[in-house]
């Protein structure tokens, strides 16, 4: 239900953007936002690791221009952040996925379209002609709905295939279980009554053995399979281990993203950012490695960037923006941020994204 | 006196399972559950100890099954945790010591069922009838009295001897102390009148001089002299050192658990989870490992798995249970950590508490 | 606009001093005094950097006399401690940098006099005859407005040049954005109307590209070019890398001053005295280095000093001062810092700043 | 003025006697008590020392005693703490020096008996005939003060004289300075009109120049001249570093007490726990060293001895005691330590206090 259809309500900073959109959605839509996996300790993790790293100003650089534009796989894009998948936009405002992406391809910044949507893929497509924008794939419980799901994206213009592997089951979320809050009675998925969620738990069979879903049992193998039946490229989204990323590559992924789905899936995960190092270590050159997770404000972009990934993503931001003005409040955030992502490459001497090196961060000493 | 007499209240979380039930305890039950030694340092570092980890996620492992179950020694259990002994259960709720091992049981969850219970060991084990169930033993100041004790135990079908060897005395626990509650006043002991707690104080002799009641002066050969009267396998509860662990394995326990009774006797010590990887590596494979102190979430039980331990105890969140709902409570307790800590496995990868190890904890930066 | 006409309000302490200004401010010009750039991350990060180091006391040194006087370049002055530059002291107090100027020069207290005064270089000059005083230079758009204020300066007397580095543009500063506070609405520029600060942002040009103002595009080249206009000696403000303060001193510097500019420009920035020990390896006696950021007290100046800078700026406090009291406060402020100084330098067993070597600091275990 | 002549009130804990010792005396007098130099950054710093160590427990070690007893120099105490010196007793009850004195000598307790007492040294050691007692001096601006004073220490029966080093001055405590309590103006000094305390402040001789008052010009020749006077061995008291404590020991110091003077002179200051390894390893076996600062509890004093203290000082909580209740509060808390220590030394296996060693502590991992 959305709780904001009025729209029209500015913001001058993130900080008061949390604060307005906090205000504006209900208890429980915002405890669905906001929270994360059991007590979220891990959701303030992802906060925490940014704040043991410091950047390193550099002056008198000689810049005449500041240039943030990038690419991501075959995507040209303006900024080197991008919206990471969230569902159920038009839970917090009526403009849904169709005004987020019309925000984010007027400014060229990437998009990853979830599956659970409330608009359609083609709604959403319609309504951002230009994208960039990919696609968010959860698997179905049958492979040809799977299918489906992957021959309309392509149709609809979606340029690459972004596979969640961190979700083979929604996890428990104390805020969400005390609110009551419910996920997919809040609103239909606009995919179609065919398409549905992770499932929210496993099925015990006594004695302390559980069956697992069948679209969760997959292996690596799904990647060769996923590869046979699209031309798009492959995108692992929820690595957080070395180990995971090579497996990702050598199953032909050409990307990957360290997260931990924004701290909502396994509380006590690492942080991406403490990860990231390693995952950039063990993919070298193989494949792009992406990371979202804790991003809040321009230094935050260019920390991660500097310790290896290509690209950021931004999740409960965009949701307080079009919760709290719609497609004109993403419009705003992607604006804010592009501003002072600028200014913070001038104070650290880097007149490109190619120049952010680890040698823009040092750690804080504990 | 039982301050939760009317029972059946619900809970969806652990956080909403210790609020409430602090609201069902009085002041002076609260204080004596929840609370530790001295200023409860302790207390608090058991807990701090687990945010020093995290956990590191594996997706598509290509799981169809998730198995909790694994051995303690000689006892099937299904799950990797089990409850750890507390006294006066009947404190909190009628439903007492022969509820909570009720609801263990019919989980095939081990209990270790405490020296200083309301019920007697006889009345507990009739109430749980499959167990598993070890019995917890206080050395008494007659041996003869430990002695009867043991046989006791082996008639009523308990599996394992638990000697805790941390309470030569009672700690001085300020929040008692100024709350004013008596442990041995509130309730008769179920075992009878010839059982007696641990000592309260040491005796001065002046000059700075103390006298150790008997029953505390043994030393390690009093596992030897356990051996002599009992078949049952002897496992050693509150050992926080490698040097520890040697001896004792080398006096013939086939387990050792890491443990500060809870933050509850010796404030300053050590968190089990700092020490536990130096006992672990002391031990090796000569006996079995388990840790209690801290855990409250399915990802803790997974951490300590991880640092070698085979298995950890609740302690607090039982007796929260059992005053929120009695035995139902429990029951509801147990399968709520199941069910997160199948989650949980699923989400690291791991299909069966076998494939639990070292790789899947990393410590977080500082 | 002034906020305290009529002065003459005492302050025992820094903590009071602290407290009695922000009474005394408006909301909007506190935030902007005490505020950062960003979510002031990096405001906090500069004292909690002080933290993390501790002096080390030494007893009976015999000394029968201490002495704080130290050199700056070519000033002799009293105390190793100096004003860093800051904008608009008219907006505190009636007072403004003609009152500031005279309370340091009284006391023989270096004064950093910014270009952005509320009265002009000259009447600070005048009020402040003996000095010592150097003119602190924000690039002009066009080099002969530059090159007009170095000359007006040499004539007014100041001593040496430091030219800001870290200010190509003002930063995004929430708490000021938030308040509405806007800098140049505030007051008049006391230099002329020629005269003009940073730029306030960046010209988007589109796709993620933006131009930088002309004064903010220079590189190093452009100490050369002022070193051919003026005999002044040159000083760059706001390095925070070994790198830049060697390029620094390969054209010409004679002293480099690590700092971030309070906080107030790139947020997420290392603290300037975490940087301190690299840069001073970096330059060895090829230049000074001094340091400002988060320096309250005397075992601040001492820590800093034992780190390698020869002098530390106060910025904030003295602002503090000078709305409290205006010229009178700032003297207050001289004096209760050198008494504390000195008494410190007592108890670490110094009787001249040049015995303040590294041993008298020592990392807090954290 | 004595803010508690009524006396009579118990206290259970050593927090609750904190909170009740605060009810009690005036917020100036509480201000005096619980202050520090500066800010206090020291102050917590000495207690946030403790919170890195965790004690190891060892259990089944075969004690049937427990002996707490220990030697400082030539003296036989029966545990292994002492009370430090701390002035003015007289202003938190009528009991003033004797009952303190009275309290420890009835338990073996060594007093360390400052040189500014509200009772004369004479009626302190008659009040206390059995000892042990120490002197502490404050070097007298004539030396022929400082000869008599140790001339009547030796007559009435102090054994050893423990100079205190780290007072040439009293430093600046913001807490006092904003209450305005000044210490000399509370109570007259119970050793004669001629006996002084440190100075109050640096004089001034302009640019940056501070004269030392006569007495604190002193090097450590002063000790040499010392042995000339007197055959008590000396203790110097306030060492937070190698060099200083091998400095003492070659000018003939058999102890040395590693002390910042409870946070009181150098705020900033190391804290004792953490210089007292090198300066244990520096003195070796020449000289006993003994430790004050954020001493609390049984678990600190262990601590403290593990890392090599000889003995600590108790210097907060004695004032505590005294105004709660004199000389009795004084007994009763030595009673509460004494039986906490027995308790904590048999929780970690130490039957003696020749048994305490460095395995007994591990570092908390940060």
């Amino acid at each position: 239900v959305p709780v904001n259809a009025q729209g029209a309500e500015g913001f001058r900073t993130l900080g008061e953007l949390e604060e307005t959109a906090g205000r504006r959605c209900s208890p429980a839509v915002w405890g669905y936002i906001q929270g994360g996996a059991g007590e979220e300790r891990t959701v303030q993790r992802n906060r925490d690791a940014f704040g043991r790293w410091a950047l390193r100003p550099r002056v008198l650089a000689g810049l005449s221009e500041i240039d943030l534009s990038t690419r991501m796989l075959r995507d040209a894009v303006s900024v080197p952040f991008y919206l990471a998948p969230t569902a159920y936009q038009g839970m917090v405002h009526p403009d849904g996925e169709r005004g987020t992406a019309r925000a984010a391809s007027a400014a060229r910044v990437l998009s990853m379209v979830s599956t659970l949507t409330s608009d359609s893929l083609e709604q959403i497509a319609a309504a951002s002609p230009g994208g960039p924008r990919w696609f968010q794939l959860y698997l179905q419980p049958e492979f040809s709905v799977t299918q489906r799901l992957i021959e309309r994206a392509e149709r609809a213009g979606y340029t690459a295939l972004v596979v969640t592997a961190d979700a083979p089951l929604l996890a428990v979320r104390d805020r969400q279980r005390r609110s009551g809050f419910a996920l997919d009675d809040a609103i239909p998925l606009g995919n179609g009554p065919d398409v549905r969620p992770p499932a929210r738990e496993l099925a015990s069979k006594g004695g302390g053995k559980f069956a697992v879903r069948e679209e969760a049992t997959v292996g690596w193998e799904i990647l060769d399979q996923l590869r046979r039946v699209t031309k798009l490229p492959l995108v692992v989204k929820g690595i957080l281990s070395a180990e995971d990323a090579r497996l990702a590559v050598s199953h032909g992924a050409q990307a990957v993203i360290v997260s931990n789905h924004g701290g909502r899936q396994l509380d006590g995960a690492a942080a991406p950012l403490d990860v990231l190092p390693e995952v950039v270590a063990a993919v070298g050159t193989s494949a792009e490695v992406y990371l979202d997770g804790g991003i809040r404000r321009a230094n935050d972009v260019l920390t991660a960037l500097a310790l290896g990934a290509r690209a950021v993503g931004l999740g409960r931001p965009v949701l307080w923006a079009l919760a709290v003005d719609g497609s004109t409040g993403v419009a705003r955030l992607l604006d804010l941020l592009t501003i002072e992502l600028a200014s913070v490459m001038l104070f650290t001497g880097r007149g490109s994204i190619s120049q952010v090196d680890r040698s823009l961060v040092q750690p804080v000493t504990p």
